[in-house]
């Protein structure tokens, strides 16, 4: 399947977008992007689950590298009788949608439609793999629309020539949300705190952000209150990796600290995306903890002494009371009212990611 | 002059200490240490501004190099006729006090010290140098005097087997506060944001704690608020830059958002030194805004893509309001009554400099 259009284009340059192809997942490397712009191949889905576990690809990327690796466990099996198959991928589901335990549920909602996919295609006698792919693409596509509809609602909330702080990286609303301020002739500036220890505002958002013409400050972490302070920050906003339904976010380390510096200093927070029936509450959330030397370094580097302990949580929890609203495809609403959402209709299975 | 102490052998290890000795100052170079131990040597006092201009050295570190600047002017000028030397002097004291715009009025209690020192020395014929040396020595000896005393109040402060959070490198206060806390045979885990972009909290802060036996963590600068919530955190407590009468506290940048923090999550704030009559209000601060390129950059590494701005104050302001008690050699105050602690009579020159 060949797509040239403008979404796949914008996909391929702001999204890690991984790629199956031939017996290979091609999963561009954002832990070194941009000072260096490598792809990690994974020729089995095991070695998907690893790259995500390993954090190779970030944000909306696991998502993606994930339906790729089933339309590769797709090709793994493909010579075996047909209900081997779906046993293989229904194994396959359960490895790769348990790379990270804080996204089991949302990887399962992928894994799981692709496994749909790729029945179906069994049943159609029709090339699996490159079935699972066209579902993954395909749903890439419905998120992007959902994507575009949040970020005309953000843009709302931003004022022209005001300032936007991000945290961490979020490159499809990140790149929406520019577009769409493009397409109104509104322009700001936007202040992205580095994200420690993988310096993904520093080395992602900014990017993006510069890319597309807008004026980029990166800031160290501990600055965010002075910088709102002395310089002024008209809006906070952040995606996230579970919105609860009872309002409690769930997004990278740093953005609970950011979130009351920001109730502090009177700045409203706007967290995009959509709330997650499979989350009812804060208790519904393991938080993933990473190797503990990891912040221990920084870009290679080693900073602290033998001896001394590291702590590396990947995520936090900001609560609803420190939220101004959830910006979604269906509107704007209050962290503590995330139900009437679903009075709009359920969701599609891919639109659940966002 | 020999001095084979354990408080010099204390200062020599935990310390940057500057040493003038035979026409050369030479400095613990803090931006390297501990990865490797290694020293500037600077053979004229503008190069000691220089040094101190640079962040060779940090902390309590700059006010010893200062004076030992100073020593090194009165050896550049001792074949000067008496006269010129005191001119020589008087122009060294000035160009050294500058080195740094928020630290003027401090720096220059130090350097004028010394001048008065070279002229005691001037006119009883004895070496200048060596005798503004001593004068420093002696002016460190009552620092820490001090400075124990101030570490006395600030352990009654902690709970035993609690946790402190610091911010930033205090060498003096937490080498001495811990010194306090096992004569007391009281014992606490230390929490250390690694405070960008140098890492002093990483590098620095860290080390000194668990070389002293201590339970010693680092974390990322967008971890405190996380840390609090999770693991629990009993106090938080920094030094000053300076400690302005009217209660606002000037200190590393990235102090103010973990103050906001820690009131928010009912953790209280003890900040360690002396308030600074020559600094009546927040408004007569001028923060030192330094190279922005600086944090774009981690240990080296290059952190953003080139386009992206940098922004770097390397320090920031704490209100009153967001502080649990101001910790002096003469007791804890509230922040908002710190004209009393004159009360109890004005202080020696050196005193004043924490």
């Amino acid at each position: 399947m060949e797509r040239q259009d403008k979404d796949l284009a914008f996909m391929l340059q702001y999204e890690n977008i991984a790629w199956y192809e031939d017996g290979k997942v091609k999963i561009l490397d954002r832990r070194i992007y941009p000072a260096q712009k490598s792809f990690v191949v994974c020729k089995t889905h095991q070695e998907v689950t690893q790259a995500i576990r390993d954090m190779v690809t970030q944000s909306a990327g696991p998502f993606t590298a994930a339906a790729m690796g089933m339309a590769l466990a797709a090709w793994e099996c493909r010579d075996l009788p047909k209900t081997d198959q779906l046993d293989y991928l229904e194994k396959a589901s359960e490895n790769i949608s348990h790379a990270r335990p804080t996204t089991v549920k949302r990887m399962a909602l992928i894994t799981g439609g692709c496994l749909e996919a790729a029945k179906k295609a069994l049943n159609e006698g029709k090339d699996t793999a490159l079935a699972v792919r066209d579902y993954a693409v395909e749903s890439n596509d419905i998120r992007y629309a959902k994507v575009a509809k949040i970020a005309e609602y953000l843009v709302d909330m931003i004022p022209d020539r005001g300032t936007v702080m991000t945290q961490c990286f979020a490159e499809t609303i990140v790149g929406q949300m520019l577009r769409v301020a493009r397409q109104r002739g509104k322009t700001f500036k936007m202040v992205c705190p580095e994200t420690r220890p993988f310096f993904q505002g520093a080395r992602l958002t900014a990017t993006v952000c510069h890319d597309m013409g807008f004026d980029t400050t990166v800031i160290t972490d501990n600055m965010p209150a002075w910088y709102m302070e002395t310089e002024g920050v008209d809006v906070f906003t952040c995606a996230a990796d579970a919105i609860c339904m009872d309002g409690h976010v769930v997004n990278k380390v740093g953005t609970r600290q950011i979130a009351i510096v920001a109730k502090y200093m009177g700045v409203p927070m706007f967290v995009t995306g959509a709330p997650d029936r499979g989350h009812p509450d804060a208790a519904s959330i393991k938080i993933e903890m990473r190797d503990p030397e990891f912040p221990l370094q920084a870009m290679g580097v080693r900073t602290a002494d033998r001896g001394v302990k590291g702590w590396y949580p990947s995520f936090d929890i900001t609560p609803p009371h420190l939220i101004s609203g959830i910006v979604t495809d269906r509107g704007i609403y209050s962290p503590y009212d995330l139900n009437r959402y679903f009075e709009k209709g359920e969701l599609g299975l891919y639109e659940m990611v966002v």
